[in-house]
């Protein structure tokens, strides 16, 4: 479907790439508060977690664990955001933040207003580990051993 | 941990309870906007949905399945939302959030202001269907035939 956003583009940072599923991190303003965020998002234009088939919905669970476990290991943030949402891009994805009890929503979900201002220097220090994140990231998603898209090398 | 809203108090009105899980229809002021929002909430305090098992996590995504095809089926919603954030209770709880194309938030998330006003009539009338959508949620998770705690009869 040409017309979807998640169809037609990677969304984010391609990390992996595997069976059914690709993980990117995601860029661009709507994340510059909570920068340790990232995505699962499925191949296929599905809208609904509930039009999976079961083999489908396990997989894109042990991808959202092993990206969790990445996120937990190398950022130890506060807690763990889990949604899949899709009221604007009706296409399967799951988002995987990472929060920090300094960042501007906190404990508010990442999508309402700013409670406070963002705190500069926490936040630059935070964007200074995205790249070993993502890097634990596709180790994480390695060690799984799905079968790699041949057509998307690393 | 009685400090804790999820272990104290049911989180909603108790639909059903299973092995392990119980499923809410979420109450208050919270949810008037979207009040077709269920929860499948952990009976022990785990915070992180990678701290669960496997099995403990197949059985909360069969459950939010389960809960998600009773609503589309009882509700025809424009768009279902899945959430496990925990920020504010870190204990885990999936939100399941029947959501439609004229509520005041959407396509927005349910935590962000209004975009618009209610629309009280379709509004009312969404309300007059929860009873049957929560029998249908109930019906929904018998037929898993999990294992019920004997001590919560409905």
């Amino acid at each position: 479907m040409t017309d979807c956003a998640l169809c037609r583009d990677d969304g984010g940072l391609l990390l992996w790439r595997g069976e059914g599923w690709r993980v990117v991190r995601a860029l661009g303003a709507e994340v510059a508060a909570a920068p340790a965020w990232y995505r699962v998002i499925a191949a296929a234009h599905v809208a609904e977690w509930s039009d999976l088939p079961p083999a489908g919905q396990a997989r894109a669970m042990t991808l959202v664990t092993a990206v969790e476990r990445a996120l937990r290991a190398t950022l130890a943030p506060t807690k763990v955001n889990l949604a899949s949402l899709g009221n604007v891009v009706p296409h399967l994805h799951w988002h995987v933040i990472a929060r920090f009890d300094w960042d501007s929503r906190f404990p508010a979900p990442v999508w309402v207003p700013a409670q406070r201002g963002d705190d500069a220097l926490r936040l630059a220090a935070l964007r200074e580990r995205l790249p070993a994140c993502d890097a634990a990231v596709v180790q994480a998603l390695d060690a799984l051993s799905i079968t790699p898209v041949q057509e998307n090398p690393r």
